[in-house]
C-alpha cells in the first residue's frame, strides 16, 4: 500500500539511498534537509569520495530513469518549528523517517563548541519532529534511526537484546519483583549520548501521546550503493572517508586503494556490529509496513547484520588488496577488547536476509575506493579528535555549523 | 573553608535563598541569571504573591544586613556558551550550583512552542555548563538540582533509593548476572523529561571528563522564607500560586486565604514528596561541603523530607484554615492514587534534621499567604495545562520565551 513518507535527511548517506528505495516501491516520498552535511564536508575538506550531484540533479534523474517524482523541501528541523508544523499540516505524512541528526562520534567529541552543536541539533530537531505529530495530532509513524552505540562495549558478554531487558530485583523483605526496562545505556560520545537522550524523548511520546514509534538501532552501516543508487551515475551515494565521518571499513579501503597501511586504533579488538547499506534500507522499508499501534510501547530493532573485531575488518581488507596492517594508538576513551552479541531476531523474522562482510558487496565497495582514488584528500583518514578535554589539540579548531553557518 | 560558587539561576526561589545562605556561611557568591523567571511571570500575569525587590536592590540590601558582596551576571546560559566559558574561565569556581532550568511541569505542557521552549533551555543550558567545564579543565564540583518527579508515580511500592539500584538479570544459562543501573525513570512531563536526559548527560561527562556531579533529587519545595530571606523585607522570597508555577501547598494557602474552597485534582490521592525551602538551602550547602571525587559516578541524593498524599496536605490546611476542599476533574495523566516512600539516607546522615509540614513553619506560609492576599490574581489559580495534545484549549495561548523575548 502507497504512504506518504517524509525522510528528514534525505540527502544523506542513509537517507539518499532510502528515500530512492522507498519511492522505486512505491510510496510517495518527500525529503527534507538543511543540506548541512555538505557544508560540513566543504569546512572539513572532505568531500565525499564518489562525485554527489546537486539534490536537483538527483531527484531529475530519479524522475528520467523511475517515472517517480520525489519532492525536495529545505529546512532545519531543528531550528524553525514553526515550518516543520507548516509543512506536516500540509503534507499530513503516513510515516516520517528520521534520519537528520549529526552523526559522527568524533565529530561530535572535537572541542566545546561541536558537542554544543551535536545536542542543539540532534535534541532540539527529535523534540520538534515528536511535538509536532502530538500538536497536530498527526496519524504518523515515525520511524528513527538511532545505534548500538548507545549501550557501550563493556558488557556482560550476554546477546543484548532489542531494547528492553527483563530484570528482577530484591526486595527487603527477600521477595524477587520482576521488571522490563529500557536496556541501559552507555554512550561514548557525545553523538552516542544524544541518542540515548532521544530514547527517553520516545519514551515520553509513546506514552503521554500514543505516538507510534520505531527506533531502529542500527550498526556501523558499510557498503555505498544500493539497487537504486547504482542505475546511474547522478544517483551514487556518498563514500565518507575521513576521521570524522568515515566508518572504520572505508577507511581501510581507502588506506588499502593508496597503497599505505591499514591503520587500526588500539589492538583493534573492539567489536562492533555492521550492517550493509543495502540491508538499512530495506529495514526501513521492512519497519514501514510494521507499525506498532497508538499506545503500544516504542518498537526498538537492532538494525545490525553481524558483528566483526576491527582486526578482523582489517585483515579481511589485507586479503583482498594486499595492504599491511600497522597498529596504532587509540584517541577514543574505550575499552581495547570487547566482545558483543546482539539479537536481531525482529528483522529476520520479518524476512531480511542480512548481507555479509565476506559477500560479493564488499568487493563492489573496493572497486569504489579504487574507481575514484584521484579524488581523494588522504590527509583527512587520521581520526583527530581526542575524547580528553584535557588534551592537547595539534588540529586547528572549526567552527561547528551552529556559529559558522547562520 | 570558603569556596568560590556560582549559582546558575541565583534569582529565582530556590536560587535566591541559597545565595543568601552560602553568602552568609562566608562563601564568594556569583549569581548567574537571565531573568526570564520574572519576564515568564509577567506574560503570566501571575506575580509573587511576595513583593520582590530588583536584583540591585536585593543584593544592595544583602550587603547592608551582613557585609558581604554578592556578584550578578546577566547572562543565558543556554544561548551564549562563548560568554558562559569566559565567565567560568575569569571566576574559576570551586563550585556552581545549577537552578537555572525552567522548572515548571505545567508551564513545560502548555503547547508546542513551551515544551520547545523547555527542551531547548535545560538541555542546552545544562549541556553547556558541562561542556565549558571540561574544556577549560576546571576542577568544579556541580551540584545540579534535580527532581523525585523523575520516576513517575507508578511504582511497586518499595522505597526509592538514591539514584541508582541493584537488579539482576537471568542468562539464558539459567546464571544470574547483578549489575548496578540508574533507577528507571518515568517522567510525566516535558520538564520532567528534561530531568531524566540531564541524568544521562551527568553519567557521561563524570566518565568521559571525571567530572564530580552531585545531582539532587528534590521533592516539591514548600514554605518561603528561610533564615536569611526574612531579615529584611527585600530579602523576600518569591511565592507562587498560579495553576503553573504555584506548586500543590502555595495554591491551597491562597485558595483559603481567599476564603475559597481547596481545589484537589482527582481524588487527591497522589502522594509526593516534600521540603521545606529552608531545608533545601541546608542540603544545598551540605552537598558543597561533601563533593564526590573525580572520576566518581555521579553522586545522586534525595532531598526529601517526608512523603504525603495530596489530600492530607488539604485536609492540613482546611484544619489551620477553616477552607472546604472541593474535588475536581486533573488535568494530568497520571494515577489516581499512588504510594510513595524515599529514601533520604544521605542528608540525614550529613545531619540534616527535616523541618515536617506539621511544623510552625506551616503557620508562617500561612501568614504570607494573609498578609498579601489583596495582591492576588486569583483567576490564576486553576491549572489550565491539559496533559494531551488533542484537547481543545479555551485559554489564549501564550508565546513561550524562545520566541517572544529574543
Amino acid at each position: 500500500m502507497s504512504k506518504t513518507v517524509l525522510v528528514l535527511g534525505g540527502d544523506g548517506f542513509c537517507g539518499w539511498p532510502t528515500s530512492l528505495h522507498l519511492s522505486a516501491l512505491g510510496h510517495e516520498v518527500v525529503i527534507v534537509d538543511n543540506f548541512v552535511r555538505r557544508r560540513i564536508a566543504e569546512q572539513l575538506e572532505a568531500p565525499s569520495l564518489t562525485p554527489i550531484a546537486s539534490i536537483d540533479e538527483r531527484l531529475n534523474t530519479w524522475k528520467d530513469v523511475s517515472g517517480h517524482d520525489i519532492d525536495i523541501v529545505e529546512l532545519d528541523i531543528a531550528q524553525d518549528y514553526p515550518e516543520l508544523r507548516r509543512l506536516l499540516a500540509s503534507v499530513r505524512p503516513d510515516a516520517i523517517v528520521h534520519f537528520a541528526e549529526q552523526r559522527a562520534a568524533p565529530y561530535s567529541m572535537r572541542d566545546a563548541a561541536h558537542k554544543a552543536y551535536t545536542v542543539d541539533n540532534n535534541i532540539n530537531g527529535t523534540h520538534n519532529v515528536l511535538a509536532a505529530i502530538a500538536e497536530l495530532g498527526l496519524d504518523a509513524h515515525l520511524i528513527h534511526l538511532g545505534t548500538m552505540g548507545v549501550y557501550g562495549y563493556v558488557g556482560d558478554g550476554r546477546e543484548i537484546p532489542e531494547g528492553y531487558l527483563d530484570v528482577t530485583v530484591d526486595g527487603p523483605d527477600g521477595a524477587r519483583h520482576s521488571r522490563r526496562i529500557l536496556y541501559p545505556t552507555k554512550p561514548g560520545s557525545i553523538y552516542h549520548l544524544t541518542k540515548s537522550m532521544d530514547q527517553l524523548m520516545f519514551q515520553f511520546y509513546a506514552g503521554n501521546d500514543r505516538l507510534p514509534i520505531t527506533d531502529l538501532h542500527q550498526g556501523i552501516v558499510w557498503g555505498t550503493q544500493t539497487e537504486e543508487t547504482r542505475l546511474e551515475p547522478a544517483l551514487i551515494n556518498r563514500f565518507d572517508y575521513d576521521g570524522d565521518y568515515g566508518t572504520v571499513l572505508n577507511r581501510f579501503l581507502m588506506q588499502a586503494a593508496a597503497g599505505r597501511p591499514l591503520t587500526v586504533h588500539g589492538t583493534g579488538g573492539q567489536t562492533r556490529a555492521f550492517i550493509n547499506i543495502q540491508d538499512t534500507v530495506r529495514c526501513i522499508a521492512l519497519a514501514l509496513d510494521n507499525p506498532p499501534a497508538a499506545g503500544d510501547p516504542v518498537r526498538i530493532i537492532n538494525q545490525v547484520a553481524e558483528t566483526r573485531r576491527v582486526r578482523d575488518l582489517a585483515e579481511l581488507v589485507s586479503e583482498l588488496t594486499g595492504a599491511e596492517i600497522e597498529y596504532v594508538d587509540n584517541p577514543r576513551s574505550e575499552a581495547a577488547e570487547n566482545d558483543l552479541t546482539v539479537s536481531n531476531a525482529t528483522l529476520t523474522g520479518l524476512g531480511l536476509e542480512p548481507i555479509l562482510l565476506r559477500d560479493e558487496l564488499l568487493t563492489e565497495t573496493v572497486d569504489i575506493a579504487l574507481r575514484f582514488i584521484d579524488r581523494a584528500n588522504l590527509d583527512t583518514i587520521p581520526a583527530t579528535a581526542l575524547w580528553s578535554g584535557q588534551a592537547e589539540r595539534e588540529v586547528p579548531q572549526l567552527q561547528a555549523p551552529r556559529f559558522a553557518l547562520r
